[in-house]
């Protein structure tokens, strides 16, 4: 992921905690995400359903107990962990991402992912959801601009649907097409499990002046997420 | 939602089944939404969490003893509905979707929408995700095309960030700018709790090739979603 252009806390957590962190959490919020497939494409009777649906609000009573007041944002771990656990697209804690996992290139300046689109991510039928491409793209895009060194957040974002994108396997590669100051252009494309390109985009991708005083003011180069 | 401009399933169902599985299978749905949210903020302990991956997994253990092969697709009933249920965006029976419910203006060509995106929808901290932005705002373009006489697939989309949106209430509408044979050109916004607008974006729309084939050999008008 991209170092964070933005506020996040810090919190003191060695690797070993940051790793049963990842695996508990992270397990149930596997867990949750095959729930929310499987109660799409559910067929059993109505009163099974209402007897899960009960089960599901013990649940949420069991976990609201003790919680954060609003969003995750970004957390800091001492040992260097970055946790954007509820990102949409990469979230490790967020059930509605798909999740994907974006590789970067620091050589080159891009980043790329191959990824599963469910029946969740549905728009058309068979066929992955237009903004949901363009959920994924946004991710990757901004991912690609900052291992070209210049981390920013979309200013502009175009996309070319050339042809529906079946749901299933599909891939995305985003590189740093030019870079001017604190604007970065990237150029990149989705392709569906035949490999065939399915949407071109193009962003334009800008540190905005708060992140860059909020960047100068901490005095201090942003950690690299992991 | 938009008439759907693609092939369908017929199912027979009265209006008094209709009503009934929305309040079963959407009320699951419903509370699937809460615990989604709930598992990314909750802080209870690692035994909690593991005790309740074990139940969330036996809950889908039950769902999944009948269910459709894949995804849900489209389908309208005898008595006249639409069923849409896995869109990404307004899928009654889809635990990712917020969902949004949207109005569509059929005099003027338009649509709009009022919603919610809590922290599952986060991007920068406390902000929503761009490509979040991107998919409320691809849907709400489609229906307002439809709206508007033409009902299409995304062909291009353009999206202009004028500054982040707050997790929160927002607001979109979208208008048909213009149109031409089977192309139309949608422009619209999105607001944030504070009315500011946020996003600019236009997108153009078309029947594609295949969809108009399909609908010329079905003999009828598409039906409207409900």
């Amino acid at each position: 992921m991209s170092p964070p252009p933005f506020e996040y806390r810090t919190v003191e957590m060695t690797d070993e905690e940051f790793a049963e962190e990842q695996a508990v959490y992270g397990g149930l919020t596997e867990a949750l995400r095959r729930l929310n497939e499987v109660s799409l494409r559910t067929t059993v009777d109505a009163a099974t359903i209402v007897e899960a649906t009960k089960k599901v609000e013990e649940l949420t009573d069991q976990l609201s107990a003790e919680m954060i007041p609003a969003n995750f944002g970004v957390v800091v771990t001492t040992s260097g962990h970055v946790r954007g656990y509820g990102n949409a697209v990469v979230g490790a804690r967020n059930p509605i991402a798909p999740p994907l996992t974006i590789v970067q290139d620091r050589v080159k300046g891009g980043a790329s992912s191959e990824f599963f689109l469910n029946a969740l991510y549905e728009g058309p039928p068979g066929k992955v959801h237009g903004g949901v491409l363009a959920l994924v793209l946004d991710q990757i895009f901004g991912e690609a601009a900052a291992a070209g060194g210049t981390p920013g957040m979309t200013g502009t974002l175009t996309l070319r649907y050339r042809k529906p994108t079946a749901l299933g396997a599909c891939s995305a590669a985003a590189w740093v097409h030019s870079t001017a100051g604190i604007k970065t252009v990237v150029k990149g494309e989705l392709r569906d499990a035949d490999g065939e390109v399915t949407v071109e985009a193009e962003g334009l991708f800008i540190l905005p002046r708060w992140a860059r005083e909020q960047l100068a003011a901490s005095g201090e180069t942003p950690p690299q997420y992991e």
